[in-house]
């Protein structure tokens, strides 16, 4: 058998997120593995690094899959971007080591939150941003997201209720930028909780709005409860960005 | 009456073009109308700089309208932008003298046409950019463009069969630009024949591809026919950018 890595681009608009589950049609994963299994001949299973909610989008999303073929990386690459709907695409292939497995390997994973600042819409790009038309304070903004920083007890921006695991997580970065009407939330972290990048967000938002001090992140903390963080923002403005396995 | 200008940026996948012909239905100055005239409460009619084809794009298309009304410029583009579909944005607003028209007082155009030249598809922006996987010659792309600046007879790089006015035009500017896996062929001049860009375009990717030289530019312009031409390139990859009027 050999270990193949794919890292995955896709627009996630039109599905209904990452995850194959049961009878969930129209999933990513899913598509990924039809054309795989015509290929192979066989039922091919596929192991994301993390699953994206439905609408998240993704720009270097990793899976891997071990399979018995003569298939080269690239022919496998090539393959699938034939038969792949135009709104996913592998953008890398390579052969990797047996152990290597897209989740239980990951060291940190980065993603995007984007704003759309402005309102005048852009119609090139709105299906991947959130818009906002009210003024923001991108400083307090920027504040909010300093005490985000570090390795905390993050439970109060997770949507789930109970958590059988530990809910401490490390965030090496959380910067919030501004290209012109865009602003653009980054977020790298070593894991991270159900839906917990879109209710940073949505913290750092209200903090932007005026509904909130860049302090109250700290009771946040302190309570551990998920009504005193943000909203959760919608799907469209959430990209994964890249999946560090510390190769380099 | 007061006479607005309008500069409307629009996703053209979804629509006919840009003109309101006849029976015409989904074009995007008879959304723009149906709106205008939803605020004023009659019928009011649009004249833009130009038509653009079914499935071509604007990041700066000009109009006119002259209207009795009390709303301000600014208050018709938050009007518009509230009741316009999502892919179609008034990006700016402004009364403008009375003998302003859209059409007649342009003193230049300026288009893009994008060519994506990878195997591996771009998921957030196909619907912008014509897909070549072959390797292509830059330089010989380059050299091409280079033959069509100045003041010419463009009739070889029209798709009418025949012209009742001149089809001498200048292009002023004819640029091709790579970034990353992307290539930018920039065209402005004082107008265009019908298709013209997307020809001008289709003759530059052919130098590209290697299926004829630089050159033979200069045969297209002696022999004045359509057939010596290359390619009409897909509507897709076509962006009206900006419409100059020479006022600043």
């Amino acid at each position: 058998m050999k270990n193949y890595k794919i890292t995955i681009q896709y627009d996630g608009t039109r599905y209904n997120g990452w995850q194959r589950l049961g009878n969930t049609q129209n999933t990513i994963q899913g598509k990924i593995e039809d054309v795989l299994s015509r290929m192979v001949g066989h039922s091919v299973e596929i192991h994301g690094s993390g699953r994206t909610d439905k609408g998240v989008h993704a720009c270097g999303q990793v899976a891997n899959f071990k399979i018995n073929t003569e298939f080269s990386a690239s022919e496998i690459k090539d393959y699938l971007n034939r038969y792949l709907p135009e709104d996913i695409a592998v953008i890398d292939a390579c052969e990797v080591h047996e152990r290597f497995h897209s989740r239980l390997c990951v060291k940190s994973k980065t993603y995007i939150y984007r704003i759309w600042n402005s309102d005048v819409p852009d119609v090139f790009r709105h299906k991947y941003m959130y818009t906002v038309e009210d003024k923001l304070d991108f400083d307090a903004m920027k504040k909010t997201a300093e005490y985000m920083l570090g390795t905390h007890d993050f439970s109060g921006f997770s949507s789930l209720k109970k958590h059988k695991k530990s809910t401490v997580r490390t965030i090496y970065k959380l910067t919030v930028d501004k290209q012109n009407d865009e602003i653009i939330i980054t977020v790298k972290g070593n894991g991270f909780l159900y839906n917990m990048v879109r209710i940073i967000s949505g913290t750092i938002l209200e903090a932007g709005l005026g509904l909130r001090t860049p302090e109250s992140v700290l009771e946040i903390f302190e309570s551990k409860t998920r009504e005193m963080a943000g909203k959760t923002l919608p799907a469209k403005g959430l990209m994964l960005l890249e999946v560090d396995y510390g190769e380099d």
